[in-house]
C-alpha cells in the first residue's frame, strides 16, 4: 500500500505567506511555549520569515510574548503562545426541538454554551431565522461585553448545504433552497464576521476531531442523533466534503424498501427508522394524541426509564432500531474504513440499549473482519456537538492563516 | 461552509527535506521547462534550498538539464526537465481471466502494455504469484534491456490489501489471509525496488485521476468491473484509504436481501448482482454447461451480440443490472459526492445496455437534487486501468520526495 499525495502547490506569495503563517500558528498551539528559532528549527521556515510572521502574529494579537525564557545555553529566548484573550469564535446549531450557542477562544476553550427551546421543524425558515439570529446577538454581546472579538460564527443544520451556505434540502426541517447565510448575514446587519452555514454532522464530525474522546484520530465519523440522521467524516485528518460539499449523506440510505415513508418521499430510510421522531412515534404511540412532539426530552426520558425498567416492548424495539444502525454503520466501515464510528444525540441517549444490537449487526456486515477495525461508541460530545464544531469551524479562516478583519 | 486542514506537520529536518524535494519535483513536472529561480520564486523555497535539492535530483538523474535558455532580461538561465530515461515503474493487475502489465516512464509515459490469459479466480495464491512473478520479471527484462532501472512494481488485486501487501480477504479471487508483497518478493528474489500490492480499485482510481477523462478531478471514484466490483475513492485530491486500508469496499453492499448468494456467504450483494461471473451466469445460462468459465471474452462479445440485436431477455436482464448498479452508485454519490463515477471492465463494455437504467436509478436514489451533480460513465482507461494506476503508484515514493534506491 503507497501513501500518494497530490495536493495542490502554492501558486503565488500571498499563499505561501498564509499558509507558512498557519503553520507558525499551529506551532504554536501545539507547542507552546516556544521561541522563534525554535520554530523556524522544526518547521524548516528561515528565520528572517518565522521573525516577520512572528511579528504580525503578535500585532493581530493571535500571539503573544511571555516572561518566560529557555533554560538553555547562549542567550535567552523570549517564549510564545496563544494569545486567548482578544478573540472568540462562535458556533449555532438547529436541533428537532432547541437552538444551541457556543463560544470558545482561540485555543478552543469553552467560553459560553447556551440551550434555547425552539421547534425549527414546526416553524418557518423565516422564523428559524430570527431566533437564531437573536442568539446570536445575546452570544455576541456577552463576548463582546468579555472585551472579545468574534472571529466569525457557523451555524450547523441538518440538511444538504452548499458553498455558499444555502440549504437545497433539509427533510428534518422541510427546508428547500433557503439561503441561510445571507439571511443571517443580514438579519445581523452584516457584521464584520464571518457568518458560514455547514451540516450539522460535519461541525460535529470536526468537535469529534479537536474535543472528542477520539481527539486527533485520522478517520472517524460521527453520526448525529435527532431530528435528522447525518454523517460527518474525517478522511486522512480533513473533513470530507465532495465535490459540491453534500458528502456524508447516509440519513436517506435505504434499509428496508418497505419501511416506514420518510419525509423524503422515500421509504424506508435510516431517518424514518431510526431518527428520533420516528423512534418516539413508534415505540411511544401514544405522544401524538396531543399533536406533533416540539419537546422530545420528556419522551427521550420515558424511553429511558421504560428500558430500564426492562419494558419488553421498549427493549425490543430499541434493539431493532439498534440492528438499523448497525446496519448502516456497515455500509459506512466497508466504505470508509474509520477507525470508530460517534453518535450523537438521542442515539448516544440510548446508547446502552441501541449499540449493543447495532454492533452485532456492524461486525456481521461489514466485508473486512472485526468490522475493518471501527469501533462504535456513543459520543461523549453531549448535545451541543454541532455548536463546539460550529465554533471550532469558525477558528478555521485564522488557523489557516488569514488574518482577522480589523 | 468552510475548508479546513489538519495536515501534520513536518516533524524532522529529514522530512522537511523530503518534502521540499517532493515540491520541486512536482513543479518541474507540472511546469517543465523552468529555471532554479522560477521554482523559488513561485514554491516559496529559497534559492539555496532549491539549488541544493536540484542538484541531488540531477545526480540522480531525475531532472535534467537542457540547453534552453530563458528570453528574459539579465543573465540566461538554464532550464530543467524531467529526466525521462533513466526510470521505468512497473504495474500489474490479476483480473477474472488474465493478468495485465504496464510501465511508464517518469513523466507517466506508457512503455509496455501486457495482456496473458490466466484465470486467477480458479488458480491457488501460489500459483497466481509464479504467474505474476514470470510476468514481472519479463517486463523488468523489458524495460533494463532498454537501458532504465526499475523504481518500484505495485499489483492490484480485487479484495482487502493491508498497509503490509497482504490480502486478508478476496472473495473474488478465493483468497484469505495471502501475504502477496512478501510473496511476490520473496519469488522475485527480493529486488532492489519496491513491491508493494493495492486493491485494484483503489489503483484504478489513481489511473483515472492521472491519466483519464476526469484526470485532475479532486473527487471521483473508479468502480471497477470484473470478477470483483470494487471503488477506489479520489476525496479531495487524495486517494480514500481509511484507517486501514480498506475504504472504498462497495463488492458487498447488500443490494437486495432476497437476491443471489455471493462467494462472500451473503445474499444479494453488488457483486453478486453486477460482478462478470453473475451477470453471465445470469444472462447466459448455457455457458456453465461446460465447467467454471475461465475466459470471459467470447461471453462478454457475445452479450453485446444479443444486445446490439435487442434480444428482449438480455436487454432486460442488463438494464435490471444497470438498475443494480445505479443503486449502489447512488450510495456513492450520497456519502462521497463525487463530480464523477467511472465504470470500468465489463461495465464499461456493457455501458451503452446498462448506464441508461443506472443513471436514473442513480437520479431517483440521491437525496441530493441530480445527485449532487454526479456524473456516472464509462472509463476511457480500458482493461489495464489497475495496472497502470499501479504503475502511477509505483512513482509515488519519487514524487513524494525519496530518492531511488542506488
Amino acid at each position: 500500500m503507497i501513501s500518494m499525495q497530490n495536493d495542490p502547490q502554492p501558486t503565488d506569495l500571498g499563499d505561501v505567506r498564509v499558509a507558512n503563517r498557519a503553520v507558525v500558528l499551529r506551532h504554536v498551539r501545539v507547542h507552546a511555549p516556544c521561541s522563534r528559532a525554535d520554530i523556524a528549527a522544526r518547521t524548516g521556515l528561515n528565520k528572517a520569515t518565522v521573525s516577520s510572521l512572528v511579528g504580525e502574529l503578535i500585532e493581530r494579537r493571535l500571539v503573544r510574548e511571555t516572561g518566560l525564557t529557555e533554560n538553555r545555553i547562549g542567550r535567552p529566548a523570549t517564549m510564545l503562545v496563544l494569545d486567548g484573550e482578544p478573540y472568540a469564535a462562535l458556533g449555532l446549531q438547529v436541533g428537532a426541538d432547541e437552538l444551541a450557542a457556543v463560544a470558545v477562544d482561540l485555543g478552543g476553550n469553552r467560553l459560553l454554551t447556551w440551550r434555547r427551546a425552539f421547534a425549527a421543524p414546526a416553524a418557518t425558515p423565516a422564523e428559524t431565522v430570527r431566533a437564531l439570529a437573536a442568539l446570536a446577538r445575546r452570544a455576541t454581546a456577552r463576548v463582546a461585553g468579555e472585551g472579545r472579538a468574534v472571529l466569525g460564527l457557523t451555524v450547523g443544520v441538518p440538511g444538504l448545504v452548499d458553498a455558499a451556505g444555502c440549504v437545497p434540502l433539509s427533510p428534518a426541517l422541510g427546508w428547500r433552497d433557503v439561503p441561510l447565510a445571507d439571511q443571517l448575514r443580514a438579519a445581523l446587519r452584516d457584521p464584520d464576521f464571518t457568518v458560514a452555514v455547514d451540516n450539522e454532522a460535519n461541525l460535529a464530525a470536526l468537535a469529534e476531531q479537536r474535543h472528542g474522546a477520539q481527539a486527533g484520530a485520522t478517520d472517524l465519523v460521527h453520526l448525529t442523533g435527532g431530528a435528522g440522521i447525518g454523517g460527518g467524516a474525517i478522511v486522512d485528518g480533513r473533513l470530507l466534503r465532495g465535490s459540491r460539499g453534500f458528502a456524508g449523506e447516509i440519513g436517506h440510505l435505504c434499509l428496508d424498501p418497505t419501511g416506514p415513508a420518510c419525509a423524503c418521499g422515500r421509504s424506508g430510510c435510516l431517518e424514518a427508522l431510526v431518527g428520533l421522531p420516528a423512534v418516539v412515534r413508534r415505540l411511544l404511540p401514544d405522544t401524538a394524541e396531543d399533536g406533533p412532539v416540539t419537546d422530545f426530552l420528556p419522551e427521550l426520558d420515558r424511553l429511558k426509564a421504560l428500558a430500564g425498567q426492562d419494558d419488553p416492548t421498549v427493549r425490543a424495539g430499541l434493539a431493532e432500531t439498534g440492528r438499523h444502525l448497525g446496519h448502516a454503520v456497515a455500509v459506512l466501515a466497508d466504505l470508509l474504513n474509520p477507525e470508530a464510528v460517534l453518535v450523537g444525540g438521542h442515539l448516544a441517549t440510548l446508547g446502552p440499549w441501541l449499540l449493543p444490537a447495532a454492533r452485532a449487526e456492524l461486525a456481521a456486515r461489514t466485508l473486512a473482519p472485526e468490522a475493518g477495525g471501527c469501533r462504535l461508541e456513543a459520543s461523549t460530545l453531549g448535545g451541543t456537538a454541532a455548536a463546539l464544531g460550529g465554533a471550532t469551524a469558525a477558528l478555521a479562516t485564522v488557523e489557516s492563516g488569514r488574518l482577522p478583519a480589523r
